[in-house]
């Protein structure tokens, strides 16, 4: 565990400190119950009310709130950003040691960086490239030929398939599962006949893949996920789905196959995206909506019907059935009115 | 497998045997297709017509149904209860002996009772705690200092993180990860930086969780998960959620980050909870609900619109989009009446 | 890697071969980018644009959509079930050599085929039964007495409980968990008293289960799934749940326990089906929906709002808490009209 003075925090994060430049930080804390050994932070105004009564060793926040503050503050002019950065210090996730543990299990025809950490009972198959500071951790399984540049990490029981590329820095989460073949079959006398899924999985640098997700491998070509995207636990990406650069998708979103998401996307927990369609850079999409159609411009949008007294909820639910109805009723009226009837 | 006399499942139970004290059951049936050896219960209304055909050896039920019963009952207040007691002595899931299996990987710096159960494949950490009665099953992954107290079950391929705490009791199906990264990322400068998630997990007493859930750290405090708690196949859980003790969720429930769910709360299948929000205790959300807003009250709430013929849905959805203006225009010829036009 | 002319091709696929039967075939590809040495198809009319540019070495297609290739075709009546058998042809994954790996642990009261292939890390219990020419990838569990047909095939990390049977042929995902507990506990003194779940499953022959799938055990009887279902990732089955032959769910489908889906239904991504329902033969339901009514007729259902601007979306959601009332308020006008008011 890391410990920083206030006057070393400052001169890392660039901020301007006032208060003691030598009291100790040694981790982090919540406004409302940090310690004056931790390092808070006020990013959400949601918050704010908390800032007068914190016991924090120092708080991060704007030039603006720091005047409310009743100890030391770090003055910056993004304190969520400046807390990222920070956090990073005081993380205490144990670090894997380098080399391959006498337990795993690892071809003779994969090529392994001396630097990466291999765990117990993790599986690397033939023909896999394993790039410098890779962490594999137990139960891991790399099928032939994927190639993990360097500094990926892989948390515990994660399954990558044959054939999928991942790029430096990416960190997946355990449980996750990237390359299982795509939903793909041909109905034909009464039956599902299997579609080879033969295209791979491509991922890019420093993406972030929570736990129990699933990205399935292409039809023919490969599943595309761009620099930089993020992805809560249990999204599931089907085949031949393209997202684009910075996007982020929150819990238990789903994408059809051969849907492309745009640039700088977020999408809401438990979206459902259909498949062939074109998301454009830049679309947020509110948590639960359905995405039936291609969303061409940027924007917000929304579907799902927010929770209402169970009562009300069903008398309106029951109308909804006859909406139609009602609406010709009203143009019927219209017209009455019209016609001077 | 346990066989037991009617005489001696009516002691144990505390139920009136109207019927053969001396017969003898081995098994648990359907009211439908239970054997002269099994024992069958009447609890939900639905299945009472089956009660008449029954061949079970004896029938768990209410003394009003009993007298519609073919043969032996035992008579109690509340069958299901009865019967919930009575599956444990029937039951043939195998119990894994105690005592660490060759092939599992235990750290020297562990602390592992003699009555527990690591099996094959397993992975402990260094500083872990493992109780008396605990059961490890093959390829689960324990991290760094995490504890589980007496009693505790993990079925095959669980992944719990560094500093998880698991209360006494509580049972973990396979494929389950607990203390991943919750999702907390900056947004600055055209990219996500992570927050690394410095808090834990703390699972009380008596606890289920279903197979192939996802229960994240917390950020910088831990999550919380109450006593008796039982949670569905892929429930969601993000960081920092409190989930109070005896409350319910059903399968593929997802709760946002720094959510409050109340005391004795049932979520349906499928809702999904938005982050940030307080749920009072005894709050039922029906299933496929949109939980958007706090609901500070106890009561049941819904949202989700029930599914119909796919005519009749697509011109009342294609109106939907129109409601705000048939509003308007209802208002318009209301005003009209009004004024006599 | 297969290689095969084009004449061999056609041969084998029944298909009028349009061009030089000597052209060889190495691996598939998509209209837009395939090689020379790849074999596409034009199924989807979506695509047909893509047909007169491509530079595929052949393309699979309808005599009608012959006429406007530019280069060889292989004609046939239906493109994708021709591309389905064709793919397999050409598919690298790679396939795991008979024999129990030396760091698989199987029980000495398992009966494994010796053509069966038994990774490393895998683990299977007592009174196993392991059919002709399975493939157990590495990491899998498989609990005690339970069979795998012949040509059985799972992925790494699949956690098979005990007491499950699994028919000839079926394919299940990495990361999937067949058998766990289903959702079963009695209600009393405020408190959860779990339901022993003594029943098992049953998997029929043919069947594909995606990545990250869970379907729970029987309380008493087996959880039942068909002959040639298809399962994409991450669906829930609930205890009980009965799936009929060659039915269909796409990725994220939940359906609680006991209840019925009927033969050859197609079931949309995300679709929650509560429990204790039928569901005819036939039925078609799209994306999102929420089925909490049996359904008893042949036919395509929905319920879901599709995406729209959140402006809108907001309005039109804040009217419909107030659709009951609307509905009032029309029929207080049309009673005005009609008494001349």
């Amino acid at each position: 565990m890391q410990t920083l003075t206030l006057a070393a925090l400052a001169e890392a994060l660039g901020a301007t400190l006032r208060g003691p430049g030598d009291t100790v930080i040694t981790g982090l804390g919540t406004l409302k119950a940090a310690t004056g050994e931790q390092l808070a932070f006020l990013a959400n105004p949601r918050y704010r009310s908390q800032l007068a009564e914190t016991t924090a060793g120092a708080v991060l926040c704007t030039a603006a709130d720091a005047e409310h503050a009743p100890g030391a503050v770090l003055v910056v002019d993004d304190p969520y950003q400046a807390f990222a950065r920070a956090s990073h210090w005081f993380d205490r996730a144990p670090r894997p040691a380098a080399g391959i543990h006498p337990r795993a299990v690892v071809s003779e025809l994969a090529q392994v960086h001396p630097s990466a950490s291999i765990g117990a009972n993790a599986v690397i198959e033939d023909g896999v490239t394993i790039g410098a500071d890779v962490v594999i951790m137990p139960g891991c399984f790399i099928g032939a030929g994927s190639s993990l540049a360097e500094g990926v990490r892989l948390w515990p029981n994660v399954t990558i398939y044959h054939g999928v590329k991942i790029g430096p820095g990416t960190i997946i989460h355990a449980g996750s599962v990237v390359g299982a073949d795509g939903f793909g079959f041909a109905f034909s006398a009464g039956q599902w006949h299997k579609v080879a899924q033969v295209g791979g999985v491509s991922i890019g640098a420093g993406v972030e893949i929570g736990a129990n997700v699933t990205i399935d491998r292409g039809a023919i070509d490969d599943t595309l996920i761009g620099d930089g995207v993020i992805l809560d636990d249990q999204v599931h990406l089907g085949h031949n789905v393209v997202v684009g650069d910075h996007t982020a998708m929150a819990g238990k979103v789903g994408v059809s196959g051969s849907t492309r998401i745009g640039r700088h996307c977020l999408l809401g927990g438990a979206v459902g995206v259909a498949g062939h369609l074109d998301i454009a850079d830049g679309v947020t999409v509110l948590g639960m909506t359905l995405v039936s159609r291609s969303l061409t411009e940027r924007g917000v949008y929304g579907s799902a019907l927010p929770a209402d007294r169970q009562d009300r909820w069903q008398r309106n639910a029951a109308r909804f059935r006859h909406l139609d109805e009602l609406y010709r009723r009203v143009r019927t009226l219209e017209k009455g009115r019209r016609d001077g009837d």
